[in-house]
């Protein structure tokens, strides 16, 4: 049985305790709030605390706050040499204070909403850790939870992250333009999101570059000149114009 | 029985072929292609012909062609007075030939790929037509072969069609710059996968503006930075830069 302490309450948190407690081989043996009501509900199935001076012992303490800070945390922690792992797709390893020479980091690539509950099965952990047997460890929850667990080095988890705010964030507000667009004529979105679903659904099984389809791939002026004569919105047009010479520049179309 | 002729070869007409003669309520009666050798295979299954003189009586005439030869196509129909359709998202209605006073349009907003094999439930069909009762001949079609049928006028389809390029080939390219940033340090890009998925998944219960979140709707203008000068390629900068703004905007963040 391998014993966590976690540190912290947000979304993160939170979701990994609500998948380790359903977990064989991991136990969480206490959580850490700096405000005790955010986790006080679960006072009955896990020990609870706002004091990192009452932590206990435990195989390894996952940090899972805000980037900012993760690092004046593990340096608060009354302990030395235990396995400390943060949660952060961006904030370097060697940010965990050095005393704990025990470092890693368990990066849960998904995007988490507190509303929506996730099913764990569909969350790539990316893994990081100095030594041989803390990576082990870490494994060893990632596939208690049932996820797919990733080794990757610092650059990878960091180009990960920032891939990351493209096909989510930016693929999000691409589908926001296209929420405009369907209102600016009163047309229903939802006609729409069989497509956007066949486009994720699509990059399974071919890659991004083979997937594209349209104007500008066909370098198809035309359509272009029509379609942007029709946005009136500034922005939208912005955006219109610059993906269309991002796929002209990636198809090989001027 | 409604008795169909489709005219064309391309993707949209093939697949429309390969659901239609499924379809218990239609039948195909013809299948026009002006390079016979494009369905000549079919030739066991249905009536094919490259001579527009020979086309026989239908119900329905769906024009399936690209969007420059739908207005020629029609005037050349050798018969007045019968529904004739085109399936183009920008196409007008009116572009087909006057003399076809029953004219409609049979528009199925989704993404075909001739070699990926499409389940028609996952199609919807746009319909436009003149009189109710050529609307509900089309509605009974894209009903006979799964389809989600909407009423839409051509403004409306026109919007769909542009924000479908938004929802698929802009997206899909955001999914190819994100393939390139995990490149770039041999991460594996089948990582993002999962949260690709989950981003398209989630507007299904909450607008694309509620389903934000990351650095741009925050506001986190570290992390902003941080990203940009991690980027050293100029069309994925613009892109940040662009999308970045247009988040801000979105969110009333400056």
């Amino acid at each position: 049985m391998i014993t966590i302490t976690l540190i912290g309450a947000g979304n993160v948190a939170t979701h990994l305790y609500n998948a380790l407690k359903k977990c064989e081989k991991v136990a969480v043996n206490q959580w850490f709030s700096r405000d005790l009501t955010q986790i006080s509900k679960y006072n009955t199935e896990v020990s609870i605390t706002d004091n990192l001076q009452e932590l206990k012992e435990s195989d390894v303490y996952i940090i899972a706050i805000s980037d900012d800070a993760i690092e004046d945390v593990s340096k608060q922690l009354p302990f030395d040499n235990r396995l400390v792992v943060h949660t952060s797709g961006s904030v370097r390893l060697y940010d965990i204070d050095m005393k704990h020479h025990k470092r890693g980091v368990f990066y849960p690539l998904q995007s988490f909403s507190k509303a929506v509950e996730l099913n764990f099965s569909e969350v790539p952990i990316c893994i990081e850790a100095l030594r041989k047997e803390d990576f082990n460890t870490l494994k060893t929850i990632g596939e208690a939870l049932g996820c797919k667990v990733h080794k990757v080095n610092t650059n990878q988890r960091k180009a990960l992250h920032l891939a990351a705010v493209f096909a989510n964030n930016f693929t999000n507000q691409i589908y926001r333009l296209a929420h405009e667009i369907c209102e600016s004529e009163a047309a229903d979105f939802d006609i729409l999101k069989p497509l956007i679903k066949e486009t994720a659904r699509k990059i399974n099984t071919v890659s991004p570059y083979k997937a594209q389809t349209g104007p500008a791939k066909r370098g198809d002026k035309k359509t272009i000149k029509k379609q942007l004569k029709m946005l009136d919105n500034d922005m939208q047009k912005d955006v219109y114009e610059l993906l269309t010479k991002s796929i002209k520049q990636t198809h090989g179309q001027h």
